[in-house]
């Protein structure tokens, strides 16, 4: 007999009106109907909150003041009612407090990147993760798309042979003039150290390239050199920063990450090449694998159900047949059905540990600040090479 | 006082496991968070019924063995339970038959298209829509993409000038093989006349073309001259048309649709040539609209929120900054939420008529299946040219 | 013993200061260091030959004041120092009259295409031609393209399989506003009658489109169904053309050539399709071809000397590695080569016949012509469709 | 009076059968018909001379058997025959030594790059030019393609406002694999330091972007952080390089060349951006450069004849309308062109000092020189970053 399959019931903390990232949250959770929003502190501003809860149709009652008063509160109701899994979309310095006492209340989180403000925030939540017996995942979104899991498939199974050279960039340019000082929220909180933590550009989206390559390359990166730059006066944080880095395997590479590349959207790429190959992919065209094999012609790997030649991570991850195109929600929506995935392996008793098959966890987190803070201090410092490390 | 937004009632019809549209269909409608799904006849097999609508969260009283039963069942509900709105999933020939009886019965339709198996039936459903008091609304998907209606602005706005040429093509490959001898359930149903309907290729695709060509061109086709194949010994109905054709306001033009083109995915393709410039858009790159005004460098006006030279109608159909790539389930979800919009202002009394803005309707539904039979008409006479008009 | 490879000599009629194509005809020429410059009769008016060929470095005394006085002077030369080829760079009406004479007078003949301005003279010259013993070619660059080969070799070889769709466009935007009316001198003469012929756009890339359809299909279109446009007050010829065709061996497509498609600027494409798999080739990106095997992912090949899976047809005409592009000169300069090589083999007595391997002679012509009357007859008259013959 | 222009007398060091880049050379000083071949000194096999000589259409007499006999015999030919252009195509290790010989012998010298085998070589070199009163130019081909000129333009026009970030990438795969050991002949003497200089990969295509990069920035790179890589064993050069680098106004960047990127051909490209957009230029699709301005779609400007918003700079660069594609031959043909107008106005007097306006000249010589050796210096040692400084 089939039962039904209950919804699992989530709240967010953030995202009140004219927060993008949270409605594409809220989006990528209702995409293939496994998620149910039921609560929410979506604001410091109570009208806000009520507002927002309105117009996503929750009762007043469970829009609440205060994230502590929803974790409170929420977990004195009926287990069939109460929020399963908490949505972190606040501003990076509330990512690691709430997440603490989220997984501390008993509840499962997926929360925004970074995990914490700093390494030691975040070693210490990576402990409160550990002793939780919830699960935690991190929003790294581009992590969701099928292509980039056949890309990592097709560098596993060594198709494209021993790796060599990673090259893997995010130009941006949307702090190309000074928009913090025109009234663009996200900007100013994002160069506020206090807030946003201590990487600018670096923290925003060159952990998404970090994270990307050592994805697809399968292995870490273990030094890196790097240079920063600010190029609006007045702005605090890094607007701009490029590395060269070596990794575990032997490859060797380069990223770069900028916002003040004017007129770029969000071209975030990778290439790698290995002594058999080579593989291209860029998120704005997030269909389409380049596949470059050493004396062949180059071949396009394409997005779509039902390819014979695509690994089963990566169809798995797809909805519709090849030509219709999925995106960025998509993406975050495979997040969200791995983690819905394990929510119920976990309520069913089958699963146990804190990481959601699929969905970047907490080790993924700890490397990308340790990687913020080891660009910080090779580009303060005079060393050419700075090992990262994922210790203080 | 925000009252909460309570979810638009939806209950389909089709769409059993393993129905691809269905699926997308649910998807783009949980996108928004606009919809619930509270009831369906997915199958004629009940046992699928049970077993998809318990995979979908539907307790099995909701569950019905056949169309006619749920929407005798469902219009006895409670008003605040039942049923707003029936989605239509199944093959073509019960479109017709599904949405006169949901719509005398007092439900909103939302129907893939075709409309109808025929002109013929298309014109009594007509009838029975604008007789209904509801809201009827036509799956033609790729009328949903906002830089399509970017592309109809700039047409309207005169930017391109008065029109001269209209190219548009849809050439698919997934027909180059006898797909439905090899079990295809999809291709084995759509080249059965009494399931399909006359046209094979040419009402599965073509009319995709042909819509888009009215839509973004802003004017009707009035004759066209065309050319029908079938290459598959067995095969019944056509996969593969050309045709040419003229506009009511002097555009000429050619529309291409195939599913014999190997290799091809889904690149429907329009372009349009005024006497000041350009336009071009392909649904395979869905972000992407080139502008080549005359005697300037061309343009590519990229989708995204926020972008100011972007029209009203445009951007009020996208959810994400540029670079974060929307694609097909987006573009659906744009026709469910100008749904939602209209079916919450026919609540409230503050619509009237069948026609929901923004969705394609039940006139767009009969030009389509015009051109179809106009189409078939001169591909087996001797005419050169065949006018397309709406009466049998 | 190796003697030095002595440069044949060649002398244009036509070319005078400001004609694109005589230059572009001089410098593919020059290319591959295979013809000399020697005379010509550049103009009508007398100084314009004589500051043309001053400033091409030839003496005065083989600056000719008309093509006759070239023809007649250069015959009597000793045979060390006269003319070999002909090259007929003038308006198409005087296409075959100086073709004609220069056969008859001894020369070979590398013209312009067309070959002539109607199918009756052109049969005419056909006679001249086959009775010359002199080699006779036409600059249909875009076949000296070497992935047109490859694209070509394809077809022949089975791998795309029975030919079921080709789809061929040349879409320009050159002509969509009046610039005849504006001073610029080849629009003018091109849509005068008498010296450009009966077809506008459909003479002058119409039949680009038609030659490179049936070269690349490797077989004739035999029925077409054509409809013809003219976009602008006080033209008189068609500056816009579309049609369907069938052709010899089974494969139907469409043809479209405009000049009134705003901002397009020269992409001749071709798409075809068989039972196995598809091609597709732009002249802009003329290094690219791409190949859609069925139930394969698309390759990209790519020209370059040394890629061991293109065909020797196709490596011939490439004269550098890949990823240095080619274009537009090197296609017509492999023209010239095989017109080269003809011209060596026929002075050591190797060649006979009227044709350079390689080099689209007077057949190509003649079905050239043969297109674009029956295009007009089609599309003056009211059948749906009509053979294309040879004869008038 | 115009008398007629005399073509310009050269002879080749270098080239011999088989050797690509001679005759690229020989091409593209063709295609323009300001050159012509007098003698030549092919090869340090005398048969390979003199078969290479006739098969270039040479006398025997011209075909030196070395070229020290070259330069003596030529000198002393009347100066109506004689040889005005040393062409150098040799093997590194003879650039400077063949130079130095002909210049002081009075001859103009072209010359592949790099100028000579090291610094101490080049600026010894660099003594001579300065005396010399000949002109001297290297064959920095990517520097003649009109695109690049226009990129050049935009930046120092202000269009692109001050500078910020440059990326340049120059990624090739033919060492992917010891094609030195297969018997790849430019393979095997690029890898030996006494022909090829101390720099493999950074030697060959490194300089090409370095160069690329300061002239398109229109500043010098001051200082740099390299990291250089070898992949075969027994490979004695770098055949993978990356660095990030600091320019003179305030820009800073990265390149990366590398010949183990496996399938990649030859995609050298540029990205600048300043505080008021962004350029982008790939090689393998020379005729466009993408303009993004800050807050305004992107634009595609492409290379053509007679297109308005391009520099005259850009536009003395083209030979055709757009559309029509010109590749490398051609940007290798401008660089000709330049030379012949310099060696014209020097043969009149009224061009003083070595460098051809246009081509680069020995500067740049000495920039990739000193760029190469910085490099490695920076490679080897523990400091982050080092001066580029043009002294040993």
């Amino acid at each position: 007999m089939n039962l039904p399959a209950a919804k699992i019931r989530m709240g967010f903390v953030g995202g009140g009106e004219g927060a993008f990232i949270a409605q594409a949250h809220r989006q990528a959770a209702g995409l293939d109907g496994r998620f149910e929003l039921v609560c929410g502190a979506f604001s410091r501003n109570p009208q806000n909150t009520q507002d927002t809860g309105a117009a996503l149709g929750l009762p007043a009652s469970r829009c609440y003041s205060d994230w502590q008063h929803m974790l409170a509160t929420e977990r004195t109701l009926p287990e069939a009612q109460r929020m399963q899994l908490v949505v972190i979309v606040t501003p990076n310095h509330l990512h690691a407090p709430v997440a603490s006492q989220a997984l501390s209340a008993g509840f499962h989180v997926f929360s925004e990147k970074p995990a914490a403000l700093n390494l030691a925030e975040l070693l210490a939540l990576k402990d409160v993760v550990l002793r939780s017996n919830r699960l935690y995942g991190l929003a790294h979104t581009y992590l969701g798309y099928p292509m980039v899991w056949q890309a990592r498939e097709m560098v596993r199974s060594g198709v494209i042979g021993a790796l060599r050279k990673v090259i893997v960039e995010y130009p941006q340019g949307w702090l190309s003039a000074d928009v913090a000082g025109q009234g663009n929220k996200q900007a100013e909180w994002r160069d506020n150290p206090e807030l946003s933590g201590l990487g600018g550009c670096i923290g925003d989206i060159g952990t998404h390239a970090f994270s990307l390559a050592e994805f697809v390359a399968d292995q870490p990166i273990q030094q890196l050199c790097a240079m920063l730059g600010v190029h609006i006066a007045g702005r605090q944080l890094d607007d701009d920063a490029s590395m060269l880095f070596k990794m575990a395997d032997g490859a060797s590479g380069v990223l770069i990450a900028s916002q003040v590349c004017a007129g770029e959207e969000n071209p975030l790429k990778i290439r790698v090449y290995g002594d058999k190959g080579g593989l291209e992919w860029c998120q704005e065209e997030p269909a389409s694998l380049i596949h470059r094999a050493l004396d062949q012609p180059m071949r396009v790997l394409r997005s779509g159900v039902g390819q014979p030649w695509l690994c089963a991570a990566a169809t798995q991850r797809m909805r519709l047949p090849a030509g219709h195109p999925e995106g960025y929600l998509e993406a975050m929506a495979n997040l969200y059905g791995d983690l819905a995935n394990a929510i119920r392996g976990h309520a069913q008793g089958q699963t146990s540990g804190h990481d959601a098959p699929g969905v970047p966890g907490i080790e993924v987190g700890l490397r990308g600040m340790a990687f913020i803070e080891t660009v910080i201090a090779n580009h303060r410092g005079d060393a050419k090479w700075t090992e990262l490390v994922c210790t203080p």
